[in-house]
């Protein structure tokens, strides 16, 4: 038996890698995404970022308060695993924690090895599988600081916000997937599927071209993440229990709220990185010293997102219920953040109240319609990212005076792409059997079954 | 019956909201508090910021580091949760968590919307309620850096204090207070008691004028918070249990202690942006690049201040009782930060060792003594926060040859603001019967009683 | 017996005070270091730091961003701290965090008393016992700023290099060690052990002068620490049960690996202090804004190669056992940052990968061998960080091109430091039965037996 699981390891492990490799080498083909299209739209902006270098010690600044933020970024890791461990089963902790260690270990790579040449071609970054030199892969990069971004700190940055979407669906598919399948998924997503989107905005894509404004990633990184979610959440089915025979809806009760409040807090730290950071990060923006201002705007306006999100979600529970839900205002201080993202840049200290306040009210409607179609999202993580991403996007035409209709074909355009890609993914995954456990380990946890360990020993406590 | 809690709820809610508004609105007339003289008193030290502009170099580097410092304060409302959580009880965990949380919420925003305004009349700050041009309010703030901070920077850093100086209290009356009336409390004091003394020192009121000294807050910040938890604990009375009718003292022991440890990490990380960061962030100070030794300095003490706090706190532990008591080692640490949060910039190392350590027994004979009055501060809120706090002040004195007589003063003129006002405040709110829950309730554990919820299940561990 | 215990903490904790005041007396004298021939050796070094002076601007970033990165790295005590705690029995929490909480007060305390000018013969810092004015002890240090690094940053960055060096070996004598002699190895490693290694490279001693290269400490850190720890397991002995008689393997299980899990992320955030911050802190290297492009790539480096070892540890454990083994996931992620912080100024980012993948293998297999000759490292101090720490120097010469004699002699010096003078330590208090704990304590658990409370109280959950 013991020999048995280990060959359905290596199955559950190695064939799915070696399909991936041959799926991104195809995609390194410009038959595949049309690479030197891109290449070629991508080329004003990247002209434009190498143009006006910064004087040194705007240099130095710029650059390290880049590296803070992609640190604050990196951070996220923690929050978004405390949130979802806390609200899942404890039978379940050290497969979803699993997950979020990986999706951060590979995230990374795979966005070093092909995510960041697909979004920014033609970048002065020697990580990159696309666009450049191969022989540079083993030599230390030297770079002038000519620009106004140290290219590798540019790397750091991006790569944060990759794994940040990829670990966005971990809490969606909580309960019943299989470890090596999550594998799989969030190796396409941080390796093709938020490289593309990104591109089309950060990039210099069409979404860029169109007018399209999303400031640090309301949708292209919290959207895609939650629509992937709920594709998965779907393709998946409910967590036996969840929905009775007879239609009555049975929330599964978190296990350590403790944890989920600890790792909004930590989430809240993080998107000063995320944020404010971007201010610095945005390669077609014109740095410099007048960016404080607006990297204290963005910060002010991110901050009062989250405190209206908290309050408006605890008050509509608390209207709805009769009781002050904790988790409500827990993931209505996330749906702030996330509504926050896409305009912190363009909107005033007030408007970034109410788009907060909206946020929460709007987080704990998706929360009552998910569960009205039965759909099992055990974190919420379409209601915080999906929902309150669209928002985002929306709010940044009605309260930061952007093009209306850009910002929706934008929306749809992210919904669209992460819920197909992702949905096919899902789906092809179900359809050869390699997506969902089986009703027994489901039942005795996926710690156990398939990691073969406890998150918490009783005895030893 | 559900019924009955709603239409409770809505009562417990809505009610104490629209007095708030009765209350800020009045609040806001010149005949409350006097707002024209203050703005009077206030002009010169407002002058003296604009004055001298800073390189572009400077203002960023200025700035980015007081946001940064921000962040880090902001965290350490992760810590008070976490330290005030493990202390107590696992069935009143949630509504602590809820406490910390909607200080947070509430707290930033009513200081957006009243606290700054008041602490500093006449600030260049789109967002309050007092002394600005109200059109402003839905436009996006233009500032062009002339001065030395960000404005919206300048709020954050403000704003995260104002919250940190609320959330002290929540500990000191934990596991019998009502969710509805501690909203009431946290609007009061972030919204008018804290900015009122606030404004006195650093807003550039009558005890700056009369030379005195707290460079970060022992008093302003930390004294006001723990004296309020006094007045909580001493209204509230003891939770049932803490004493017993014979006068034994029978202390209820904390549910997670490694919560405690790591809360009480976190906060000592987020000092850094209390103390060192406020070199950045005091409108009275001369701002420059003379300031980085200066900033060295505070971060050190605050170090060695911490690390003496917690020897000294736990040698005495273990002289007194035998054992060396971690509670008394963590509670050591914070009182050493608290005690040097003062005077950081005027004392030397050594004398940052000496006052830590002070503070470290300083802060085991409060809690020996609340003990003996029978007073029941559930995480050593008074120990910690008013009784070291008040310690820093005078060491401010005794080591950083401020004047004492100046610091007497302000410290009874702090502690005497806060328990009286928020004293006053605890007091009507019983009157009303709208302060401690019922017996039942508080047997129960307040998570399930007031949040229908359990933070630990143990079923899905 | 309330006597008893009294005067028994009182002979566990004043006359090794008593005894540690005269080791550091004595060792304060040139007889025993030979402290004038140091100080000559070190000169060149001390004079090239204050020679050529930064600009004001960028000698307040250099020292604004050392000091943030002085935070971080005093934020991996909480990462250790809850990796340790995490990874042991529930009955040894408080234990384990005491240890860790009084490793950073006592380990900066004494630092401050003894250990930086040991490291730093010379250096412009008030706190140190040897080689200043004495006078100087209780002013306030006044420092023109004319060097590269502000005295105090400088001295707050190496104390908490020092506190690290000291707390990787709590987890190795974890279940089993007295508190009391606990603190006299902390005392030691900290004030002698560490600042004598630290001085042979980084105070410009003879391992720098031999051309051993080690960026960030794999080995002065690292390696010291995970010997150290390597030499505590072995003179204690293994755990009761952990092995039992007829030779069988019974690994004790941790009792929350959702703190491991929090841990790990906090350790990696604070290696972005103590990597990429050293850039700015070693004393020997010319600082200037061409450092950024370097902060960068130590940046990327360091991500890439814990990313990697993460997945090679999780892919070895997996195809080892057959099963996703969570904590060689978190094991070789911290294997890989401790591979990667000798050589990452000095590699390129594909070399980091593989030196953290290199580095996830060889911590794993550090583990199955300890296990193999019956030591019980109940964290895999050694693996993660001796192990590691040796592979990281030998790495420099591999992919960096240092020299490979050098790397050598350092690794051995380094090891054969730790060992002896370490496991000295730890065999003399093992002779005058002042190590181990007796059977009964640790059978009930060293929360009950030293500290006389648990960390986790059911009844009030």
């Amino acid at each position: 038996m013991l020999n048995d699981r280990f060959w359905g390891s290596v199955r559950g492990f190695l064939l799915p890698a070696v399909g991936l490799v041959i799926v991104f080498t195809l995609s390194s083909t410009e038959l595949v995404f049309g690479q030197e299209e891109m290449a070629v739209i991508a080329a004003p902006a990247e002209e434009a970022v190498i143009a006006p270098p910064l004087s040194p010690e705007n240099f130095g600044l710029v650059n390290t308060i880049l590296l803070l933020s992609a640190v604050l970024v990196i951070f996220m890791q923690a929050g978004f695993a405390l949130v979802e461990v806390g609200l899942n089963s404890g039978k379940n902790a050290i497969n979803i924690l699993s997950k979020n260690v990986l999706d951060f270990c590979l995230g990374v790579t795979l966005f070093f090895a092909f995510g960041y040449a697909i979004m920014y071609p033609g970048a002065d970054f020697a990580g990159g599988y696309f666009g450049i030199d191969k022989t540079r892969i083993f030599a230390i990069p030297d770079h002038d600081g000519a620009g106004f971004l140290s290219p590798q700190i540019d790397f750091l940055f991006q790569a944060a916000f990759a794994a940040t979407a990829a670990t966005i669906v971990s809490g969606a598919v909580a309960g019943r997937m299989k470890f090596g399948s999550y594998l799989v998924y969030t190796a396409v997503i941080t390796g093709l599927v938020y490289p593309i989107v990104g591109f089309w905005k950060w990039g210099g894509g069409w979404l860029n071209t169109a007018g399209f404004h999303d400031f640090a990633g309301s949708g292209l990184v919290h959207m895609l993440g939650g629509v992937a979610g709920l594709a998965g959440a779907i393709v998946l089915g409910p967590r036996i229990g969840r929905f009775s025979k007879d239609g009555k809806s049975s929330p599964i009760p978190g296990h350590n709220i403790t944890f989920v409040a600890l790792g909004v807090f930590i989430l809240l730290i993080g998107w000063y990185g995320f944020n404010p950071g971007s201010q610095f990060g945005a390669p077609t923006a014109a740095l410099g010293m007048a960016d404080i201002n607006a990297y204290g705007l963005i910060a002010t306006n991110t901050t009062l997102a989250a405190c209206a999100g908290g309050i408006i979600g605890l008050m509509v529970a608390w209207l709805a219920t009769g009781k002050p839900d904790l988790t409500m205002a827990l993931n209505g201080i996330l749906g702030g953040l996330v509504g926050i993202t896409a305009n912190c840049d363009c909107v005033s200290n007030a408007s970034a109240l109410i788009i907060g306040g909206v946020a929460g009210a709007v987080c704990y409607a998706a929360v009552v319609l998910l569960d009205l179609v039965k759909i099992d999202d055990p974190v919420g993580a379409f209601p915080v990212h999906g929902a309150c991403g669209a928002w985002g996007l929306i709010a940044a035409a009605l309260f930061g005076g952007k093009d209306m209709a850009a910002q929706l074909t934008g929306t749809a355009a992210i919904a669209v792409w992460a819920f197909v890609t992702m949905g096919a993914l899902f789906f092809i995954m179900k359809m050869v059997g390699f997506l969902r456990v089986s009703q027994e380990e489901e039942l005795s946890g996926l710690d156990l079954s398939e990691h073969g360990m406890q998150a918490y020993v009783a005895d030893s406590m």
